[in-house]
């Protein structure tokens, strides 16, 4: 039996407040309104983005919410004015939308949409549990079974891929790649970084040197297509120092992908005067980042990258196809496989940093 | 008779010490060494960077000092090796060099050369006073009748060039109209200032807005090109968000001219995300800037420039040309024109900002 134009019942794991474990719970999830799309969450990836919102952002506002913007499932109802998805469709759920009609989607400057689905406004929720709105985080809310969004926030993609792995394409891998996908050069290993890796490599960078306080990474990281590994532990001396020493004055690139102000200091010190571009992935906000004027003044410039300058509708079905054909790698990234129900072990395991990705 | 090969002694106004009046002094300068060649100094502005290392720079070891580094002047002599230059060649001496051999003169991307002549060490300086080896500021010491420099830190000019004009272009005015002449918007106004929005005009913006908390060089800055001017003063919000109005979400390009590390921060927030660019001009080390991260990642860049980004040999020839031929000013930066002996009066004229430009 259908339940298009019906609330469905099922399964989300709910954050009701800052820093603690998420409640797995029974919730609401309403119809599809005019332009909307219902979706059924067959995959999803967690983020540390996820773990910023419940750990760190110290936004009160923002809950209760359903965590989770890294999903791929099948359209399940579509509302009023819907022609572009039908149910059966596989989908990934995006976190940046593309109206195609703006300024911003108009310009092939930047992949930012002048509308932008962060977390729903209480009014805006499809959620509800035990009688109370639950926010939809980043818009997506994929710790659940079903989600409800607007249609200009949902990518189309090829129904031969594995729900289970093009998921990963829904922030960090495409983030991380994007971001590098013109050559960068040193990055910080957590998924992101790995897929920062893929990308240099794809790009054709000779030298790619990973950097991490995880030795145990390194392995991971030639596997993506690092051909050189620093470990900030092993010297005495500042690591942008040091990679001034290994490439005579600084990488032409830097990528900080792990999200403190203090690594993207010193990647942009670790760059070269004259031309060297530092970019910013990992995601903070709670800081400010700090250096210099003259790092600038020296020639440097500091980037920021947001979902790898990709163009999310546009750009999320062609890594899809780029995966199919072999031409970039999803498996890899992926260490553990667990159900809803386990959702706080998989944050645990993130937090400690012992893992790249669990789905 | 000619002073060549001989020592040559002529007044300078030296700083013997931090935050203390410059003293005009009979110096010593020492004939050229090889590649070196030796200038008649003839006309020099005062720039904010003379004013930073006297007052801001709280580097003790810089001193005593001959300051100045925005000059023209004639060939006297030229030491052994010497095939560019001949006596009575009009050169503007160069802050930055030009070697043509390392790797970033060698690429088109910057104007950093590998060798950079800063103030001289204490056994290169060809000053001598009372005894003592005083250093020459930047390499370049203007506040002098001669001083002593590598040719590969030399510009040969048009002979048809009046001095007391394009003096300007080694420092100031390239500084300024070079940041700017990829299209920038925003500006705050001193000579660099002015200078940016003169190659804001060049390059074809539209729309400049100059920023400046002083209304009188609105009229100036209408003179270089500028179509619309806000005086922070005016408002009680912060001036991104009066240049956000402005607008419609920010600008495209802004330029920071001043210095100041707040400002900075302004500048990179008036600028319209996805997209927008913003560029340090003015000279400070003393603080860090700083910004938080989702300015970045959301599209911005924030990039620096050294002496406007010419390549300075190549470069200011080319602009003592645009000059004779009227396609970009320089006579209406001048307000003031002072001796050797009146320095300490420009000094004070600049630092109580009243003025545009004193030589």
């Amino acid at each position: 039996m259908s339940n298009e134009g019906f609330v469905i019942k099922c399964k989300a794991a709910v954050a009701w407040e800052p820093n603690k474990p998420l409640v797995i719970e029974e919730i609401e999830v309403a119809p599809p309104q005019a332009n909307e799309v219902r979706i059924k969450i067959v995959a999803t990836g967690v983020c540390h983005t996820d773990l910023y919102h419940l750990f760190e952002g110290m936004n009160k506002d923002g809950f209760p919410v359903v965590l989770g913007h890294e999903g791929a499932g099948i359209i399940e109802s579509v509302g009023p004015g819907v022609t572009e998805f039908q149910p059966g469709d596989a989908v990934i759920p995006l976190f940046i939308s593309q109206c195609g009609d703006c300024r911003f989607c108009k310009s092939p400057k930047t992949n930012q949409a002048a509308e932008r689905y962060d977390v729903m406004s209480l009014e805006d929720t499809r959620f509800t549990c035990k009688g109370k709105k639950v926010l939809q985080f980043l818009g997506t809310s994929t710790f659940s079974e079903y989600t409800v969004m607007n249609q200009i926030a949902v990518a189309k993609i090829d129904p031969a891929a594995p729900l289970d792995k093009v998921c990963l394409l829904g922030c960090g891998i495409c983030t991380g790649y994007g971001a590098a996908v013109n050559t960068a050069k040193v990055c910080v290993l957590d998924a992101v970084g790995l897929a920062a890796v893929m990308g240099c490599y794809v790009a054709g960078a000779k030298r790619i040197i990973a950097v991490d306080i995880n030795p145990e990474k390194f392995e991971k990281a030639k596997v993506f297509g690092a051909n050189e590994f620093v470990n900030p532990k092993d010297y005495n001396k500042p690591i942008n120092e040091v990679l001034f020493e290994m490439t005579n004055g600084g990488v032409d690139y830097s990528l900080e992908c792990c999200g403190n102000v203090g690594v993207m200091r010193s990647a942009l010190e670790s760059c070269v005067k004259g031309w060297g571009v530092s970019v910013i992935v990992g995601w903070t906000d709670m800081h400010d980042f700090a250096a210099r004027p003259i790092q600038l003044i020296a020639g440097r410039t500091w980037k920021g990258s947001l979902f790898g300058g990709f163009k999310s509708k546009d750009g999320v079905p062609e890594m899809v196809k780029a995966y199919l054909n072999k031409k970039i790698k999803l498996d890899e990234f992926i260490t553990h496989k667990m159900t809803l129900a386990q959702v706080n072990d998989a944050i645990e395991l993130m937090k400690h940093a012992t893992i790249v990705k669990s789905l």
